[in-house]
C-alpha cells in the first residue's frame, strides 16, 4: 500500500491500565442479559436471544465508528475503513453464539476486544492503512444443527449448501430459519471474500483449557489448532416391553450405545495429544418401560496431527461394528465434520507476540485443542490467534467459565498494538 | 344377591365366531387413528389424542347401553347396571393411553373385549345379577410423568396427591394440565370405590411376551403379577470444552451413566425371573462439542419375587457409587415406583378358566411379567387376568405388536362366559 495517513501511535491511542478490561467486561455483562434459558446462557443461532445480541454488537459497532452490515447468515460485520479504497483487509473475527449453559467469554471475548479497540482507534482519530473488518460470527458451536462454522464458513467461501437442508430438532431446515428471520439463503455465496484483497485474519479468543493457567501467562500465541471428526452415531435395536422380553432374547439399542461410550473412552485415554468426546446421547422418546428400540449419539474428536486423529476413529469404528454384530443391532454412521489441522502463520504469531509484549505479557506459544472460526481461514489468508488465561481450572463451555478483568484488557491492549506494528508494517 | 331377574344363557347371547374378534379389530383400528405422532402410534396422558380416544370410548360404551361418564382423572367409566340398585359391582378394565410409538393393542384390547360384550349382552336382553363397570383407564404407561397408573390407582383409592407436583417435559405440573383440560384435580379422592361394593375386579389383556405363543395357546390364565421398582438416576459430573480438557482431567456424566447402564444389564443377566431395563438415558441439551455435565436414565426391575428383585436393586446401586467415586461424579437416586408382586384370586382363576374351555381354549397358567392396571387392585379387590396371545414372538410396546383376531375372539367369549359364570354364582 502507498497511501494512507501515516500511523504514529502517539500516547493518545493507548488507553490507561485496565480500561479496555472493565468495558469488555461490561459489555460481556450486557450481552449475556439475553438468552434463551432462565438462569443461564444459551445463545444458539437465529433465537430471539441471538437477534438481540446482534442488534447490540450492531449499535456498539456504528457508535466505534464502523459501517455496520448484518449479512445473510446474519455475521454482524462492522468495517472501520482505511481511507484507500483499493488498501486490502484485515478481519478480527469471532462468534456471538454460545452452548447450552455457557459462559459469557467463550467467542464474545474476542469481538469485544476488537470492538473496544476500534472505540480507541475512532476516539483517537487514527486511520489504518488496511480496512480493519471486526466481524461478530453468527455460528460457530454447532449446537442447533449438529454443524458449526455457519458464520465463518460463510466469509471464508467455504459454506456447504447442502447444509440449507439441515433440520434442527423442531424440524425445520436452515433454510427455512433463514427465510422466517429474514435472512436470505440465496444470498450466501456472495458473502465469501476474495482472498486476494486480505491481508489477513485475527482473533482474540479464551483458551478454554488450562494451559496458560499452569504457564502464568496471561496471553498466549497459537501456533496451530487441531483438526477435528465430528460424527452422529444412530443404533438401532429393537423396542420391547420392558417387563416380559427376557434379558437373553433383547437387542438392547441403549446398552449398545453405552458399550460405544465406554469403547470411545478407553480409545482416547491410549494416545496423547488426542481427546474424544460422546457430547450427544439420547434414547429418543424414551419411556422407564420400553426396552430401547433406539439410541442416537456423537463423536467428537482431536489431535495435533491428522493420521493420530484417524487412526483412532478407524479402531473404535471396529469395535462399534463388533459391538453391533454380537448384540445383534444396526448401527449407522454420519460423519458431519472433519477439519484438518490448521498453522498459524508465522508472520502473524511474531506480529501477535511482540505484541503481547508491548502490552506487558510475556508471549507463551502453545496449539489450541478447540476448533475456531479461524480454522475456516486457514489455507485462504494468513491466521493468527491470541489466546486469554482462562480462570477457574480452565473451564469452559459451562457457566463457570470466567476470564480475569486484567487479562481481557492485556488481550485488547495487545490487540491494539499487533493493529498498529501490522499499520507499519502494511506501509511496506 | 337376591334379587335381578335371572341369567339363563341362551344361544341368543352367544355370538357367532369371529363376530366379537372382527368388531374388536375394527374398534382397535378406529381408536389407532388418532395419534399425537405422524405416521405412529402415541397417545400419552392428556393429548389431544387421548382425548379423542375417550370421546371415541364414550359414544361407543353409551350406544351398548351403559351410563357414561368421564371421571376426574379422565377415565371413561360405563355403568350397564344391575336390576337391584344394591348389588356389588364387577370392574372390567384396562388402559387407552399408549406408550410413544406403541402397537394398537396393549391396554384397548381389553376395553374392546369388554365393551364388545356388553354390546351383546345389551342385544340380547341379558341383565346381569350385578352391575358391571367397564372402566378404560387413562393412563398406566407412566410415559408423561414417568408414574404409571393414574387412572386405576385412582379408581382403587391408591392415588397419591403427591404426583399431582409431577412435570412433564415441558413443565407444567399434572394439576396444571388437568386443569387446563377441564379435569378437576380436588375431586380425585371421590373416584376411589369402596371395596365392600366390589364383586371383583378382571382385566383381559395381550400377554406382551413370548409364552403362550410357545406355548401354543390363545388364552392364558394370570397366577400373579410380577412386582416392580422404578428409579430415576441423575449423574452430575463437569461440563467443559470438548477440544482442551484432557481425557484425565474429566468428570463426564454420559461416560459414568454408561457404565451404570452396562452394570445394571449384567447384575440381570445373572438371575432368572429378573429383567431390568434401562429405557430413558440422555445427556439433556448435549452438545457435540461439550463434554456432559449431565446425564439421566432411568432403571425398571421386575421379578417374580420381591426378595430377588430387592436384592439385585441393592447390588446395582453399590455398583453405582463404586462408578460415583472413581470417576468423580455425583448421583441421585430417585424412586418412583415401587410395587409388590400381587396373586390372582384362585376362584377368579378357576372362572376364567372354565370361561377359556367353554370358548374353545384350552388354559395355560403363567405369571405377567409387566404391571397391569390389575395391580392397582390387588388386597383392594379379587383381581383376576386373562392373558390374549400377542403374535410376532410376543413383540409389545413397539409399532409391530400383534394379535390374531381368532385370538381376540376368543377373549372376548371367554370374557362373556365369565361374566355369565360369576352371574350364575352371584346368584348364592
Amino acid at each position: 500500500m502507498s497511501s494512507g495517513p501515516p500511523v504514529e501511535p502517539t500516547s493518545e491511542v493507548r488507553p490507561d491500565a485496565g480500561d479496555l478490561g472493565a468495558r469488555i467486561m461490561a459489555l460481556a455483562d450486557r450481552l449475556a442479559e439475553h438468552s434463551e434459558s432462565r438462569g443461564g446462557l444459551t445463545c444458539t443461532y437465529l433465537s430471539p436471544a441471538h437477534r438481540a445480541v446482534a442488534m447490540l454488537l450492531r449499535d456498539w459497532m456504528r457508535a466505534a465508528g464502523m459501517a455496520v452490515a448484518i449479512d445473510p447468515v446474519a455475521n454482524v460485520v462492522g468495517r472501520y475503513a482505511a481511507a484507500h479504497p483499493g488498501a486490502k483487509t484485515l478481519i478480527v473475527g469471532s462468534h456471538y453464539d454460545t452452548v447450552h449453559d455457557a459462559g459469557k467469554y467463550d467467542g464474545r471475548l474476542g469481538i469485544l476486544a476488537a470492538l473496544v479497540v476500534v472505540e480507541r482507534l475512532h476516539r483517537a482519530g487514527v486511520r489504518l492503512p488496511y480496512h480493519l473488518e471486526v466481524v461478530a460470527f453468527s455460528e460457530e458451536e454447532g449446537v442447533r444443527f449438529s454443524k458449526p462454522f455457519i458464520g465463518s464458513s460463510a466469509v471464508a467461501g467455504r459454506f456447504d449448501p447442502a447444509m440449507l437442508k439441515l433440520r434442527d430438532a423442531t424440524g425445520f431446515t436452515l433454510a427455512e430459519l433463514m427465510q422466517e428471520t429474514g435472512l436470505d439463503p440465496s444470498a450466501i455465496s456472495a458473502v465469501a471474500r476474495d482472498p486476494a484483497t486480505l491481508l489477513g485474519y485475527l482473533e482474540v479468543h479464551i483458551e478454554q483449557g488450562p494451559a496458560l493457567l499452569q504457564a502464568g501467562s496471561p496471553l498466549g500465541i497459537v501456533t496451530a489448532i487441531n483438526g477435528g471428526v465430528r460424527q452422529l452415531i444412530a443404533v438401532t435395536g429393537t423396542a420391547g416391553h420392558a417387563g416380559t422380553v427376557p434379558m437373553a432374547m433383547r437387542h438392547d439399542a441403549a446398552a449398545a450405545a453405552a458399550e460405544i461410550v465406554l469403547a470411545v473412552e478407553r480409545r482416547w485415554q491410549q494416545a496423547t495429544g488426542l481427546v474424544g468426546t460422546v457430547g450427544q446421547l439420547a434414547v429418543p422418546n424414551g419411556a422407564v418401560n420400553v426396552i430401547p428400540g433406539a439410541c442416537e449419539l456423537s463423536i467428537d474428536v482431536r489431535a495435533g496431527d491428522d493420521a493420530t486423529r484417524d487412526a483412532a476413529v478407524r479402531d473404535v469404528h471396529a469395535e462399534i461394528e463388533r459391538i453391533a454384530a454380537r448384540r445383534g443391532v444396526r448401527v449407522a454412521v454420519r460423519e458431519t465434520l472433519r477439519t484438518p489441522a490448521a498453522s498459524c502463520a508465522p508472520r502473524l504469531q511474531a506480529v501477535l507476540a511482540q505484541a503481547a509484549e508491548r502490552a506487558g505479557a510475556a508471549a507463551h506459544y502453545l496449539s489450541s485443542g478447540a476448533g475456531h472460526d479461524a480454522l475456516m481461514f486457514g489455507g485462504m489468508t494468513d491466521i493468527g490467534m491470541l489466546f486469554v488465561r482462562c480462570g477457574n481450572g480452565g473451564i469452559s463451555h459451562n457457566p463457570t467459565e470466567t476470564v480475569a478483568a486484567e487479562d481481557a484488557d492485556s488481550a485488547a491492549r495487545a490487540l491494539l498494538e499487533a493493529l498498529l506494528l501490522l499499520a507499519q508494517g502494511g506501509r511496506r
